[in-house]
């Protein structure tokens, strides 16, 4: 009998029908498996000494000696080309009839993780990623300054299945000049919990994982890294600091550091288990400048794409799951490679 | 200047960003262009003389001189193989820490649309294609009757990055023990509009299509097909009754004539501009028997499936749009396939 099961963070039914699993084809495997990518690729904007063809840098951590969009950086931070949101102009919003418009004011930016093209976090050295997340926080803690940016999200597409456009690694930063439907709904969840409960909801979810002990893969001292109880996706995962801060970017960088290596940990397991898949990865913090006010708990949401969401999550809003969160952990849990191998 | 764009009926906000159009492939064509699909497949499960692969048929459209679950119809549903709900067993709904689980109870059916493989809504005879819609009626009238189910949708996965898992033309129905959350944001979004202005969202959204005259595509008596104002993806577009109607499985025999008219003369506009792209369209009708107590206008929503929503997406809850409504609307007024080439 499949199960339907409720996140308290998301407040979104899915439904666990792990029999669909035998379809034929249901669970992809990445389709590159095996294809060798080179570490530098001639006309990749995004390579080193190809400096010219993105926007000029915004920050890069660089050789002291190196100037500005030229080589010597090991992290380098460009708007995007083809921006979603432009930083100029004036919001401007008006009715349109019964609909509404404004112009799309904010940031987007392309985070550039490293000068080597075949790079990716489950094989980059541990200190390259640290830095990257460095440089995600202080991309946050400049934009967050601007009073505009009402949401900020730190967002990585990884495969063309994903919706990534380019192969050398990079995740992305946008700032959206409205609380995102996505953030207004987990400040309501949270505030919901907080109001009939007395708590914040993911510590409460937190020390629930922790007590059933059947859903974690990974931990270190200071963040546990699940598979939601309802998660939406199949090998969907979570991972939540284990102390309720509100603000991914006011995290120390003690903190940061543990961070990346749990994730980069995690990618590690999705790649020994899958073989590269495609995934997105999307850093869910509070609306910007709000933690004072409001109750929320940040976390990184890890969706591997190993499914297509079709009619029926398109019109229901209810996700079908063909994988048991149960079984994912463990599968992820087991996925250990060992580290003689860690390197490509 | 990227634009925001807020629908009143999904109250989400699009980003139209047409510049974003010019990154390498960013709208897909299909994969299967010109790969000739034969009319029989002898492992199909859904093509005649198989019908032992599916289960038992619940109904069918077939000659009186045939026997059920023989060759013989023209029209076939039956129960989804693989289903996400269940018709048996108790919901029994409880606590699981801070989630919340039930049975998945519920129906999970697949509408065999033509004993033809070769087929689909664009180069279908409209009489077929018409039968498969009244399928379609009759099979929600059916499911209605049971008091558990609360949300009916209809919903079709065409072609593989659509999700479809079988190529045969078939659509498919939910019924389920819940309210969906789509269902229940539209059933809120009509209810405050109606407080609010105190006429329906969808009534004054066709009356202002109507009065701008850019976003129309196709029109007969009683429908309109329009891309929306605030689309999420390119070349989304919506079929709607001009007429304030809750409930799709209300309408006559002859207004659901026209709706299959205008559905299928709407995927031969996408097939000719497309060269047959993978999409759902998703029935988006009123909670099971509640038309007497709120405000719904139902309508069928088209999603092509051109681009990849990806971790912005995901993360914000706000989609990235590269196409213009306008600009698609025109496309697929204009997309006209001369009568004589009909018939593939």
């Amino acid at each position: 009998m499949p199960e339907m099961r409720r996140d308290p963070l998301t407040r979104r039914w899915t439904i666990i029908a792990t029999e669909r699993s035998k379809r034929p084809h249901d669970l992809k495997k990445a389709d590159d498996v095996g294809i060798a990518i080179p570490d530098f690729v001639p006309n990749c904007p995004f390579c080193p000494g190809n400096e010219a063809m993105t926007p000029p840098e915004v920050m890069a951590y660089r050789r002291e000696d190196s100037a500005s969009n030229g080589t010597g950086w090991w992290v380098r931070v460009v708007p995007n080309k083809f921006p979603a949101l432009a930083p100029e102009g004036e919001l401007t919003p008006e009715a349109a009839g019964v609909c509404d418009r404004m112009n799309a004011v904010g940031a987007h930016e392309v985070i550039i993780e490293t000068p080597r093209h075949d790079e990716n976090p489950a094989n980059m050295p541990a200190n390259q990623f640290r830095e990257s997340i460095w440089a995600y926080r202080d991309r946050c803690l400049q934009l967050m300054t601007n009073p505009r940016h009402k949401s900020l999200i730190v967002f990585r597409n990884h495969g063309k299945p994903a919706g990534a456009s380019l192969e050398h690694p990079h995740t992305q930063l946008a700032a959206l000049p409205i609380i995102v439907p996505e953030t207004a709904s987990l400040v309501d969840a949270f505030a919901e919990h907080q109001r009939l409960r007395g708590r914040c909801a993911l510590c409460d979810l937190i020390e629930q994982e922790q007590r059933d002990n059947e859903r974690i893969i990974l931990e270190n001292e200071r963040y546990l890294a699940y598979a939601p109880f309802a998660s939406q996706s199949p090998y969907e995962t979570c991972i939540a600091p284990k102390a309720c801060h509100a603000d991914f970017m006011m995290e120390s960088q003690e903190s940061l550091d543990e961070f990346a290596q749990i994730l980069q940990e995690l990618c590690r397991r999705y790649d020994h288990a899958f073989g590269d898949p495609p995934y997105n990865y999307m850093i869910m913090t509070a609306p910007v400048n709000r933690s004072r006010e409001i109750a929320f708990h940040w976390r990184l949401v890890m969706m591997p794409r190993l499914t297509v969401a079709a009619g029926f999550e398109m019109g229901t809003g209810v996700w079908i799951n063909v994988a048991s969160p149960e079984s994912a952990a463990q599968a992820l849990r087991e996925a250990v490679r060992p580290l003689q191998t860690e390197k490509v």
